[in-house]
């Protein structure tokens, strides 16, 4: 997860330019990378046959390359053909905001969309690193914990790689953005948070007894 | 939010049968229509100069209509042509799957890919139709509470009806999947659950003093 010193700020190209609500971009690969470590899984599109598909992956950052998971959404950038174009959306939603008005109703979150062509993963040592950012990123501490991949294994999973080369932030925080004018006695206005927290663990019916839940799943953050 | 009772099973088109995972299919529209009623946010996806795009947005489901909502995704559907093809994904992450192996870690999820042309509603009575069911979805209550959108607002909104004709449903439940011949004296494995909720609401630092949290806000659930 290091940063490189030399990495420029998110793309300007017409796509990732917000044509509408200018005021909620963030250009700094701050925010970019802010969005991808909390979020744990994202959207990836692509074209197959002419039409759109999308469909709800794991992934990982590290530095300025995501690798996505051999999972069934890896599976379908694959098949459709050599280097197809992706587009990686990962949402966090932080709350819903009531206004004085319909209209003006609206929801705070965090968004980034990450365009590009992704890269299948064949060098073994490369693959073994995606898998382990994979990993920790979905279940921090299980690299360590539980039993690593041996090769059979590591030859039959797919990782690609996608750089963050082409990407943008959306971000609206803050309350309702309605008109003085329409302050009504009674009328409430405000933000509902919504938060995500992790449950109580609950372990498999098959382990054994007495197995204590290790510290990186009961004190997950 | 009825239910008509000829409502046929979900489809089963190529694209919305699964390739791989076959147990986790759901053909029932009940199931359908509990991912899309419990989640807040869809994932839009269509294609745009060749390119796919991922965008989120809100959305409401009336019987077996999904209303979208004139956000910059809908108007990029606008934007795409006439009845251009769309892909809507939902997604609920409900927990990570923690395996003695590292190959066998996994997510429980709930997730539904509808494809279809979403048509734009035109006629004055159902814009503001999908209106309340895409504010009831998003801020239940508000409809009776706040001030409902004027004809000037109404006819300024953008709202996409898109059937629930062909969809597909995917759900993992349960504990890890693992090998018995995989248990290991210390190595845990079971699940640990994610869960979605409402924090204390924070009233709009415009609000009159003494306004009181209006119970649909207050006791959302």
């Amino acid at each position: 997860m290091t940063e490189p010193p030399t990495a420029p700020p998110l793309s300007s190209t017409p796509r990732t330019s917000l044509g509408r609500k200018k005021d909620r971009a963030r250009v700094d690969r701050a925010a970019l990378h802010e969005v991808l470590d909390e979020a744990l899984i994202c959207h990836l599109g692509l074209v197959v046959d002419g039409c759109p598909r999308v469909l709800p992956t794991g992934f990982g950052r590290d530095g300025e390359v995501l690798y996505l998971h051999g999972s069934s959404g890896a599976r379908s950038v694959l098949a459709a053909g050599e280097g197809p174009q992706v587009c990686v959306t990962v949402t966090l939603l932080d709350a819903v905001v009531y206004s004085r008005t319909l209209n003006d109703h609206s929801m705070n979150y965090r968004s980034a969309v990450i365009y590009g062509r992704p890269r299948l993963v064949t060098d073994p040592g490369e693959r073994e690193h995606g898998l382990r950012v994979l990993t920790e990123h979905l279940a921090p501490g299980s690299w360590e914990h539980a039993r690593q991949p041996n090769a059979k294994e590591l030859a039959s999973v797919t990782v690609l790689a996608l750089p963050l080369d082409e990407a943008s932030v959306k971000v609206r925080t803050g309350p309702p953005g309605d008109d003085p004018a329409e302050h009504a006695p009674g009328v409430w206005a405000g933000v509902l948070p919504l938060r995500s927290a992790w449950g109580t663990a609950v372990p498999s019916p098959d382990l054994a007894p007495n197995t204590p839940t290790p510290p990186h799943v009961a004190h997950r953050r």
